[in-house]
């Protein structure tokens, strides 16, 4: 365990693989040697200096990995050492060493790769978070997806499919609308192709996953159902958005912002036990898939994160470290 | 029961008393021999046209009133005629017998008066739906009520101060904030000599209990704390307000719109329920009391409505029929 410890911080808004120290393992703490780590959006923004990281939180990028135990803390719970994990983190996942609570654990779901393993915890618990705990959706009822093609938005539409809520999507490209439709999304649209006002057909919505904010909101008002529920987890429409009293207290609504990072572990606990219970069954007997774009070397960190920047990927990004 | 029905509609704009037809008691219903009514600020925007009641809902207006059983259909629980009730309606209240549901009843608290009694319903109905139900207010949080002076805001100060929830007010007037203050308030402001920034000092706020909407949602956004959920039940200062999602999505705020009035009978009845075990011993031994503006006769109505449009009211205004 003498070996040097690399990761990647943000330079002049660039990521930059560097050497890091990571912490001593604490009560309630486990090591993971890192296999495999997920590109989420809020990298980028934290890349651009727009997202500060929870106080206490190493600055080392990365809120998902995969990787095997390599020491494990007093009051660590059931984890061991050689176990295969991934693991939710408010920090520090982009790196051959990360250390975190062991509440923030899973095992890895039967049949998947460490690489897929280190898809799912970011998109499963923001989509699960905020469609079903959050959102409290219901069978038979309609929900819209915002980004359809990314990686909430294709764990998004798997859940509502296997959960039997009717989902519609909007995507940036056709191909992204096909690949949305083939895992379960009942309508969607390509909003640089078709206009907006062409999802009134598909609703009215009871619930809206919302990542643009923005002008958006005005129109997601007006697609709603009585009692719909909006969670935006986002905005990269625009941070100002008009609200319509009107539509929000006739028809009941609620908009709700939901961020994952910044909850407590405590909360981040619940989660990952009910997706644990309700999700990970689905992904053992293969019925919810991992969902890749493009694998890098984690050294190749830069191009990574300009594909993501791209807004062209459809479902995740993954870096893989070195000697993995 | 020959005797002609007399109700108020609205006839350009104003409120009429006229001659109207009241429907026989069907399957679960109670016809009540109206004593008071109370007033509310829905019914001058029903007055203005601009609110119309739920479909096939009678125009009279009123939305609560006291009285006394006079006839009680098939399977209508256990009220039987004879007995003092007052009532949560969908319309028809003004007027000297109204028909409706018997799930919409509840007993006169003991010590109360028939006039006091017509201003509890609608008040403390809205006031714990919105601040314990929906809201979900806890035991030492802070909760801002606009309007504190107005029917629903001296319930809900009153209610925040049994339960624990610290209250702050804003009113149109010092004699307002005074008589807020002497009910439970820890603190306030005149709207009309202070500037809303002094609002600060007292926050974060865990809620906000809003009739205004307009340019206050961005102001009371930048107030509330983590978590914080704001109940929208008006829009007196605008139908519009510019959302910063940023603020909504890092400190995880709702917002959420509230009509009492369109919601089903099986609601209403769950919160009377509430209401009646959680509130009524509170006013029956006089820890809770009704706070009163003025009482009109119900012929004088005009005089009333232009009273409750003043905005100078302090608390209910009521209406008394006739021959009570």
């Amino acid at each position: 365990m003498n070996q040097e410890v690399y990761g990647i911080r943000a330079e002049s808004g660039h990521p930059d693989w560097q050497k890091i120290a990571v912490p001593e393992v604490g009560k309630g703490q486990v090591k993971i040697k890192v296999t495999a780590a997920g590109l989420n959006r809020a990298d980028l923004v934290q890349l651009a200096g727009q997202y500060q990281p929870p106080s206490g939180t190493t600055n080392v990028l990365g809120l998902e990995c995969s990787g095997v135990v390599v020491e494990a803390g007093e009051l660590s719970g059931d984890w061991v050492v050689g176990q295969r994990v991934c693991a939710l983190l408010a920090g520090g996942g982009m790196a051959t060493e990360v250390v975190c609570d062991h509440r923030q654990l899973l095992p890895i779901p039967s049949g998947c790769s460490m690489i897929e393993a280190a898809s799912l915890m970011e998109t499963f618990s923001t989509a699960w978070l905020n469609l079903f705990m959050l959102g409290e959706a219901r069978k038979g009822e309609k929900a819209l997806i915002m980004a359809g093609g990314s990686g909430v938005g294709v764990a998004a539409v798997q859940l509502c499919r296997e959960f039997g809520v009717e989902s519609t999507v909007v995507v940036g490209s056709d191909k992204k609308l096909a690949e949305c439709l083939s895992l379960g999304a009942q309508s969607g649209i390509n909003r640089n192709r078709q206009d907006r006002l062409e999802l009134k057909q598909y609703g009215a919505f009871d619930l809206v996953l919302d990542c643009c904010g923005g002008d958006w909101l005005e129109h997601h008002l007006s697609l709603m159902a009585d009692d719909g529920r909006l969670i935006n987890i986002g905005f990269m429409a625009g941070r100002y958005g008009k609200l319509d009293f009107a539509r929000v207290l006739m028809k009941r609504l609620q908009i709700r912002g939901s961020t994952l990072r910044f909850l407590s572990v405590e909360r981040k606990q619940e989660i990952l036990t009910d997706l644990h219970k309700q999700v990970w069954p689905l992904i053992d007997k293969g019925s919810i898939q991992p969902v890749l774009d493009q694998v890098f070397s984690i050294t190749d960190c830069k191009a990574a994160f300009a594909h993501l920047a791209s807004n062209q990927t459809l479902g995740k990004v993954i870096l893989t470290l070195p000697d993995s």
